[in-house]
């Protein structure tokens, strides 16, 4: 039998945020418990073409599949009209190593289980009757963060700040053909809302946590290497909850690691995110909270293989 | 546009002996002048299905693809009629990260390029005069080797040696029926050939260093393991040139790195495997040589790209 391929557009209608937002719930459980398997990820790099290659694999024990992805970015490539990055995620049975399937997904599922894994965390940390929503960032990534966290919870206001006016009004413009009150809004602004996602390529903190007010929460989405830094060490000062979907990574390359090293939090002050989607946080009405999220691999195979089942079931 | 996915029968049908060949012959030169790139592989084990994954990558500079091999072994499998063993590549542009193509090979290229790198080695380094083989082994390495030497020069008797006296048999019909004239030997004989091979899981020396003779040349094959063993330490020893087509595997788990401890060649006594297929190898009449392959991953990549091209072309 030919290896079946599923492409982007069949990932889209197979599945949907209610699918995804489960499946990494129980994943993000299954990474705190300390029941998902990623071994260090196989790399290579491309000097000439400006081109690295990351190879990385996981599986959460009992799990019928594991995955193991094939990440590309090559950063001439806008050049050539074409992106620069490209996926590609392998389906094999963990029962008997054979190859299930291709998702030739385009980095659909790693922007769907980080949307998930942000909506989740700000809905189980932000105080229930949080109502305005301010989004940092224009990419897909602020889209997927309003929309998935509206399946999750009532959202009210929700104001989007980005370097690009034209950007901020365009994703306000999506966003409200989704039924989101949405319009674009100075940092200032944004930095006093009672929930916060901030999802940009950032290298020095996009808010400033002195506006921050008591009551809200944040969580930061965009940090994911070393040079990166969207959260200021003084909102994790501040933070009487500090939530992280991977300690060692967020230590090493998160907005938690900047903190530490700045000294505004203690290297044991936070708490694992899984932990915190089994039961309703406790978290009084005037506490700040935050949440740092640099993206768990096991969350990919159960994602790939929950998405199988609906492709092939 | 869909990924393609071609499996082995496709292959097949594109490719043969000759390319695969030319494109082993260029890329084990590339790996001894330090043209390739083979990261360290990415491994998961699987305890409860006896199974384990391993996903190597490969390019060798400048090439135009680098490819991703997916490899499991899930040693339970035969009980539930399934191959114990399943691969998959994946070719990618080293220009643009695109994947160009999935070879759903069931390991048929890793085969491949295992018989060219061990027939082309045992061409280079046997004397232009030799005309018996003995092949130690009846799976398909030993049938491919035969195979595939006797494309690259004229082999006289060929002498099958096998713990299975029925397989050495069902060897020598298969041979036969490839115009070669093959019969079943005892270790002994075999041993005296002009031309050994030995592809098997020995754990232990198949052959009798001392029964070889002069001017005789050793190819081994089959150990890829620290356990595994085929070769002897003395025919290290009496050997005047020995080949190893990647000197740190050799020593770390080949039958040259058996010989290193055992005192019986100096660690850095090895030339690399590549280097003798640039030029005729000087070798008297009457000397021993010996060639340690423990498969190098650039090949896979080489060869991936070379089998797509016709696929594709």
């Amino acid at each position: 039998m030919t290896l079946p391929v599923f492409d982007a557009a069949a990932i889209e209608r197979a599945a949907g945020p209610q699918l995804v937002l489960e499946t990494v719930r129980d994943a993000l459980i299954a990474h705190a418990e300390g029941r998902t398997h990623v071994p260090p990820p196989l790399h290579l790099d491309f000097r000439e073409a400006d081109g690295d290659c990351h190879v990385k694999a996981g599986w959460i024990s009992g799990a019928a599949d594991f995955t193991v992805k094939i990440a590309t970015g090559f950063y001439g490539n806008p050049a050539l009209d074409l992106p620069a990055n490209h996926g590609l995620v392998c389906v094999v049975s963990a029962r008997t190593g054979q190859p299930r399937a291709l998702l030739d997904d385009g980095g659909l599922l790693t922007a769907w289980r980080t949307a998930a894994a942000g909506a989740l965390l700000t809905h189980a940390m932000a105080r229930p009757a949080a109502g305005t929503l301010a989004v940092f960032g224009t990419g897909e990534q602020a889209r997927l963060q309003a929309l998935w966290l509206a399946e999750l919870r009532p959202v009210g206001a929700v104001l989007v700040h980005g370097r690009s006016p034209d950007r901020a009004r365009a994703l306000c413009d999506v966003l409200g053909a989704h039924g989101l009150a949405a319009r674009p809004a100075a940092a200032e602004e944004a930095a006093e809302a009672d929930m916060i996602i901030t999802a940009t390529p950032a290298r020095s903190p996009v808010l400033d946590a002195a506006r921050v007010r008591a009551g809200a929460h944040v969580t930061g989405i965009g940090t994911d290497m070393p040079h990166k830094n969207e959260l200021p060490p003084a909102l994790f000062h501040r933070a009487r909850t500090v939530a992280t979907d991977d300690h060692d990574q967020c230590l090493d390359h998160g907005d938690f690691g900047h903190a530490v090293r700045a000294g505004a939090v203690a290297e044991d002050g936070d708490i694992a995110a899984g932990l915190l989607l089994k039961a309703p946080v406790d978290r009084p009405d005037t506490a700040i909270t935050v949440a740092d999220l640099t993206g768990v691999g096991a969350l990919d195979a159960a994602l790939a293989s929950a998405v199988l089942g609906r492709l092939t079931g």
